[in-house]
């Protein structure tokens, strides 16, 4: 498995697909950085007159709706409903599911034009899930780790989608159940790399069919890399820089050096 | 008052409080960074539909009218006519006040909500005053400093809000008048240091009922961290990264150590 | 040629000149550091009821049309029409024309305020040309250098701008031509550095009068800075900051020792 991942790495590296990112302003830097750091071209468009165009010469899609607002939850939709209609892969950032009915009702729409892939902490896996059930069924909202799991079958059941679940241990549901242990808690310090692992995630789903395989590779890149850098950081501010170009120039003896999961 | 500083450093790496920021898209990236690294929570949104329920469940409200449109300027005045009916502390940072007239405008509103704190530099807090003088009254607008505390005192008689203006020396007004002697002149060549400033006063009233030694504990922070960094570094890229790693590992030797101010 | 070039540079940091940015959301943050950095002021403001306020009290304007939609594209309609009205220096980055049919209507109309200048790379450029011609004349679409030229003394002699082509060799075309030969290839790994050229190059045509200078002595800084960084860093993450250092402390004996230029 390990050697599998590290070739999916090797093929983003080389076929540089181009990723459509509808994504929030608080992170769209990095996000574009770390796309290209990973070998990927990253393109940002949301303007109506040319979301569909943009989804047509893009390998995949990224939706994230950290800063969403009525415009631009019009042009996730357009994108999402064109990477469906297209058979393109394209991933969600469910960003503060369950925080305010307006977020609730945004990802509501977005799911029905089944993601490829769904990336988010637990609770927000949770508050997806709450969503699709009855009110008398709902899974509890306090974020265990179990439940997070539960929930994420349900979604994958429901959308097809493949569930990535991120915390300490990151989760990959879809049918098939993966575990990766790597990562640094100094991570959780620095914004958006919830944001950055959807972004590199879609890179990889972009050139890659087996989608669990790509959410592993993707999410193992982005963990090792952090875990290498936060060993000769002082803090969250060099994390993030030094995270790009760990990103940029991770070797494949690093890569097997550090990996650690359970499928 | 040393000594009471660094406990509220010390209170908001403990309680992290949630940050609500409506702020500008140069600085969003940053200022969540900064949040983050002296341990708060930030959030960003600005969707008319949600900012009302994000006001709700955070401890604090950031306003900063950088990038203002008519859009923004909807949201700016939901969220602090939330703050202000809740009684949740928020802070203002008039961004180019006196610069045109749809700034004006938008502040002298914002302004009807009684920021708890405004955080500009000499010139803004000059521009502000203007605004709610009687023009034959009107304060000079050459910005001098004495004129801005004369300024500062004037918008604290008639809004309640304790003024915060930058510059080499730093001075808080709110009946009392502190002076803030820490930083160091390359901060200025780092875009948005100022509004890091006011995101991390945002934190610190979040969880301090004593306004000034909020204010003055956050600025303090932010300077002497800005100060301890600027010694080590060959120009602004190093000292915006280098910073985020301060904010995060400053101790309070260091604070102790450097720390200069007048009540 | 070398020695006038580094006199612009000086200029620069001497008389620090208002740039007013209209730009994309990507790169505010690097492009507002980067002309700091230089020595410039940046404003960045877009709401329609003070763009032109803000076109009146700066030296010069930037357009950067990458995450254009709607909103701003009248702001920057307003802006271009303000600064071609006063005769203010401004300058087009056409980021992805092309790409859409939305990206090539919104640039024909920007181009009919006649920018100072256009940067872009050679593919933004043959585009911009294609645009302008009928459709039996339209230059071939695959960008060879040469074809890129072409088109870019087409353009000039058009709108009476200078065209600057970026790539490995950088090409500034206004009747007179001009090739810039530094740089590096980890520079394309950092997103909106191209973004980064044209905003300096604005900072440039604030002062200085002759424009095809300007540009020149603004790419070749940006380079050079980029070349010598490009040494001693592991990666994008680290060349991107450190890039925003050299910028700030570049010394004349080390523009002097790199700067490659055929003119």
């Amino acid at each position: 498995m390990e050697q599998l991942l590290w070739k999916h790495i090797q093929n983003v590296r080389e076929k540089s697909p181009l990723v459509h990112n509808i994504t929030n302003y608080v992170v769209m830097n990095n996000t574009a950085n770390a796309l290209l750091a990973v070998g990927a071209s990253p393109i940002m468009a949301h303007a109506h007159q040319e979301v569909e165009e943009m989804v047509n010469i893009c390998q995949a899609l990224v939706i994230n709706i950290g800063t969403l607002d009525e415009y631009w939850t019009v042009s996730m939709i357009q994108a999402a409903k064109t990477a469906n209609r297209l058979n393109k892969p394209w991933i969600l950032d469910p960003v503060g599911a369950g925080a305010t009915s307006y977020r609730d009702t945004t990802l509501e729409y977005l799911l029905s034009f089944k993601p490829t892939v769904i990336r988010g902490n637990a609770s927000e896996i949770l508050a997806l899930a709450k969503l699709n059930q009855e009110k008398t069924k709902g899974v509890d909202s306090t974020a265990h780790s179990n439940d997070a799991v539960q929930a994420a079958q349900y979604l994958h059941k429901k959308f097809g989608s493949t569930i990535c679940i991120s915390g300490e241990t990151d989760i990959i549901v879809a049918g098939k159940e993966m575990r990766l242990f790597n990562g640094n808690a100094l991570m959780t310090k620095v914004t958006g790399l919830g944001c950055t692992a959807t972004a590199i995630i879609g890179a990889f789903i972009a050139v890659t069919g087996d989608i669990v395989e790509a959410a592993a590779a993707a999410i193992s890149l982005l963990n090792i890399a952090g875990e290498i850098v936060a060993k000769n950081v002082e803090g969250p501010g060099s994390l993030q820089i030094h995270l790009l170009d760990k990103l940029y120039n991770l070797t494949q003896t690093e890569f097997d050096q550090h990996i650690k999961l359970s499928a």
